[in-house]
């Protein structure tokens, strides 16, 4: 096994900061965090599923170099993202005596990334913060890229900020202990980036389907790896999502939002609905002319193979149709969908007729 | 009476923008919220105490230039500025159907201005916003610099963000309707920039004591016009309070949030803590050495003379100290302050003993 640790740079210039991928990364927590931004005092956030490992190393690792450090546990579980936790977040670091020199440590998924990196960003008007990922999909998506926030309860994601980490640390071995279905649900984003921008990479998942499952400590290293580049090419050219090329990481994700929004977030993991939301969004591409049967069938199969559900079973069309329309993607109530015209390329497209996103609903 | 529209730039590169200041501006409001920022959708934010007078206004010159605008109303008073309240602003936002191109506008006092920016911040990770400032405290000092926030239940403007508006309309007419006491309250700030930066300006108002209770156009023009390049200077330096420069402007505020937080918001306006604060402060200033009694005297004849309170009935020191210790200029438990050295200029002091903060809150 490969025990190099790799980095990927996310250059944004006085923003900029380094991604370090490596097995056993965890266990040098402290060296990393110190050398990305000196501290005397950190604030660890993680849920109550992690609490017990994860967290707890990070927390030993930074007390042996005499860094306080407190401990904040969230309740696991989506409906964290919520202004209510997040003020109780803020109110238990007030009580911790954090101030502006306080770092947070969210370690976790992408709820705790999400959370902990919106409370960074407002907490004292901002603190700085650094993510240690520790499912798939924080690790080769959520993670990257300073997109952090909290739910409404009618919409996902619609209050928070860009607030870049000043580091993230990727350690691959915690995926071992990963439960299964969450661990398939984050290879919705994998093949997501593979659809969008990296044909070859498509092929490579293609390729090693079996070593996947297996999570081979290699496979899973280049996959994270090459993700990451992916994500940290996208996030420099469009930090804030202004340009519309940032946007083209939302493949999926507006039917993706629709789904989570109806079942109330109770039914599918994210990448599960970002698994059907891929689906949708081919279909769509397909009956607007812009692909072929044969790309819907290609991404429907490795999407299988990965147990990955494309249907979306028993919901309404009207209500998923209705939910797309309070994404933050729509622009003045037009329905815009990112759409692939070939494997490794997808594009934003503006105006596509209701109608047909209710077909690509409905399957 | 002068008409004239006066600018000031604050000049912050991408995010620089113009404040004008004039008489009967409200009245031209759309013209110049169109010039800032080309719009089709705006959501006017003002306080329940408003509803029926500016931001109506606003909100039906906008409506004369076919720009959609819904009026978002909330509770007068400084409970308004909490992450409950917001939240309740951002689903109805969701509800008007607010995007990424809507254009918050804040019209009211440093609560709304506060809140409404934060929820500008915040929505969508970002949108755009414009400070209408209708009290005169908001008018010279927190329309301007882009320090939005919230409290917590234990601590004042701790969860927000530095988030610059596109431009700050200023109309100085409309603080004829302004209550007395607040707009004494006021005062307080105005009082604040002559002592922190500008000796001539202090004088200046000692001189003009008469024209400012009898709320004198021009007088009160030149007033706003001089807060707004002071502060425009130091925010241009120190947007996100880094160096330390931007600091000054708390002069008198660690006090005065410790009071605040004491009272629950309840007993005293800010302006009317803050120039407590300030006579707090001056006394701590001289207890160190760093100042005469002649600064004190003069500073305290000033405040006096405007009717604003210089010492703060039968507040318990002991709990005054411990709600510092929460102060976000607090770093890692040491008392920090700004303190005078002379009549315009101020400077931030490190590791003040705790027993001197003490005597200068006795008196």
């Amino acid at each position: 096994m490969n025990t190099d640790i790799i980095q990927v740079r996310v250059d944004l210039s006085e923003r900029g900061y380094d991604i370090h991928i490596g097995s056993g990364l965890l266990q040098k927590t402290a060296q990393y965090v110190q050398s990305a931004t000196p501290l005397t005092h950190a604030a660890v956030i993680t849920d109550s599923n992690l609490k017990t490992s994860h967290a707890q190393i990070v927390a030993e690792k930074l007390a042996m170099e005499d860094i306080t450090c407190d401990l904040l546990t969230i309740p696991a579980g989506e409906a964290s993202k919520s202004l209510t936790r997040m003020e109780q977040i803020c109110t238990e670091l007030l009580t911790a005596e954090a101030d502006r020199h306080t770092v947070i440590i969210a370690v976790g998924g992408g709820v705790v990334g999400d959370l902990a990196g919106f409370v960074a960003a407002s907490f004292g008007r901002g603190i700085r913060f650094i993510q240690i990922p520790t499912s798939l999909l924080a690790q080769v998506d959520s993670s990257v890229g300073g997109k952090v926030g909290v739910n409404l309860a009618t919409a996902k994601n619609m209050v928070g900020a860009f607030w870049q980490p000043s580091t993230v640390l990727i350690d691959p071995l915690v995926l071992h202990t990963l439960p299964e279905r969450e661990y398939r649900a984050g290879l919705a984003e994998v093949i997501k980036y593979g659809v969008i921008m990296d044909a070859d990479f498509f092929q490579f998942l293609e390729d090693h389907v079996e070593q996947i499952h297996a999570r081979d400590a290699n496979v899973l290293k280049t996959i994270i790896h090459r993700c990451c580049q992916l994500k940290a090419e996208v996030v420099e050219k469009d930090e804030r999502e202004t340009t519309g090329l940032r946007a083209i990481l939302n493949y999926g994700h507006t039917f993706c939002h629709a789904i989570e929004t109806v079942t109330q977030y109770g039914q599918y993991l994210h990448g599960e609905a970002v698994s059907i939301g891929m689906e949708c969004a081919a279909r769509l591409a397909e009956s607007m002319g812009r692909i072929d049967q044969q790309f819907i069938a290609r991404q429907q199969s490795l999407l299988t193979a990965c147990q990955l559900p494309v249907t979306a079973v028993a919901l309404d069309p009207a209500a998923l149709l209705q939910a797309m329309q309070h994404d933050k993607k729509v622009e003045h109530g037009k329905l815009r969908f990112v759409l692939p015209t070939t494997l490794g390329h997808v594009e934003l497209v503006d105006d596509v007729p209701a109608e047909l996103v209710q077909a690509a609903l409905t399957g």
